[in-house]
């Protein structure tokens, strides 16, 4: 079961509009965190948590006037149910570290998923104003020009994005880094998972693997990279969805080598391999 | 002994023009890289020498035509002793692997060396247009703005840069994420040193460590964190500004936690603490 061509279509104009005025909300907050350096060292937390909050309330209001029947998963206000089947899944600023620090590495994500997969993927990065969007069938487009992943790179000649935060093991972290340089790899983060992503997708990075990510950091890219020609794993089985889950993904050509290293590092190859 | 402020001056502002210029020439091979996505495949790797060296020429001849009795040090062609005990140290394209792939993180990196002592650095990043300068008692700057390093924060709420390459025993790396996460801390690596300095310098990233870097790829980052308000290492000890060292550096209340983590990794903290 899938989205009709018109309903995917109409949700898919609508995720580009909204992600543009999501991300110059989102801008605004940052220039004026950038402005005031000074008073940002006491408030910076809350601050940001404001242009999560503010842009959240403006995407989802966005959603209802459109699409009242479409449910909406967001990281801040949590899963809204809706009766059309459609949900849509949201990060308001993916890379809150990143912008917290006033790095460029953030991005507005939005995926719309229907019947288990990701049929619509949008990423914005306002700071360096690219505009990744993509749509099941539709192909994946990097500021209107078609992307494609890395065409020949593998693990070894190419920088992977590698995902890291505090709900996993710092020593499974510090394993998988061994493995990758053992290998002939490199790692590459930035703080955004969202954005990291999206640069799969256009050949940037050959790969992305983090061994916990949520679903709204990460259902915008997995979308793009498949329609850039690229594979990724079964992120959204069992409670992926609502409880995150293991991810990889990336250009065809490192998806052995991934698994390899996964397997010297002695993690799971559960939905991967 | 150091500089006289009107050599100083005169350098300082040669080597601003200088990396602005060298910055220009990067950026077009750069753009042209990136149209050319299909035939970078299997040319990317030479391609990229021949803008490194391109431009390091070009930074090598404008050094000559002013200040012809200078020394020079650069990646791509090594060392030319001078007669005025004055050195440039210099990186064309610092970030080869980023630049190489696409991504927006490389810079031109340009210091002045005198008695030991780094007394001016001058970073550039074209992708972004930023534009890191600072000389030994005249400040730091970015975009003709003061900067300074990051005023609170510390390993465990701050963004550490993290460098990484094959000289260093992997399980070295993987060891110092596994202590470093334990402490609270995240690691940021864009794959460019020098830029993740100047980020250091302008309170983006709270510090900056590798085990082994080149006098090329932080000399000029080095110049701009003290003048910026920052502490770093004796990275020049020893055999430093001819086959590298240890580097770290950072704001000064991040010091003492990142000596302890440097301790309980079981590294070195010689030239650190």
């Amino acid at each position: 079961m899938t989205l009709s061509i018109e309903d995917r279509t109409a949700r898919f104009t609508l995720a580009q509009e909204i992600a543009r005025e999501a991300g110059a909300l989102a801008l605004g907050y940052f220039e004026r965190l950038s402005t005031l350096a000074v008073e940002f060292k006491h408030g910076g937390q809350d601050v940001v948590s404001i242009a999560d909050r503010e842009v959240e309330v403006l995407i989802r209001a966005r959603i209802a006037e459109a699409f009242p029947e479409d449910g909406v998963l967001g990281e801040e206000d949590g899963l809204v149910e809706g009766k059309s089947g459609v949900l849509w899944v949201v990060d308001p600023i993916d890379g809150t570290s990143p912008f917290l620090n006033g790095l460029s590495h953030w991005c507005v994500s939005i995926a719309v998923a229907f019947a288990g997969e990701a049929e619509i993927g949008v990423i914005y990065a306002p700071v360096s104003d690219e505009f990744f969007a993509g749509a099941r069938g539709l192909g994946a487009f990097l500021n209107g020009a078609p992307i494609a992943v890395a065409p020949t790179r593998a693990i070894e000649d190419g920088l992977l994005g590698f995902g890291s935060n505090h709900r996993i093991p710092p020593e499974d972290v510090g394993r998988f880094v061994t493995v990758l340089l053992e290998a002939g790899g490199m790692f590459y983060r930035n703080g955004s998972g969202a954005l990291m992503l999206a640069y799969v997708a256009c050949g940037r990075l050959v790969g992305y693997y983090e061994q916990h990510i949520n679903s709204w950091d990460c259902l915008a890219g997995l979308c793009l990279i498949k329609e850039a020609g690229g594979w990724h794993n079964d992120f959204l089985a069992g409670e992926g969805m609502l409880e995150g889950n293991r991810i990889a993904g990336g250009a065809p050509q490192m998806k052995a080598g991934l698994v390899a290293l996964l397997e010297k590092a002695g993690a799971s190859t559960e939905t991967i391999a």
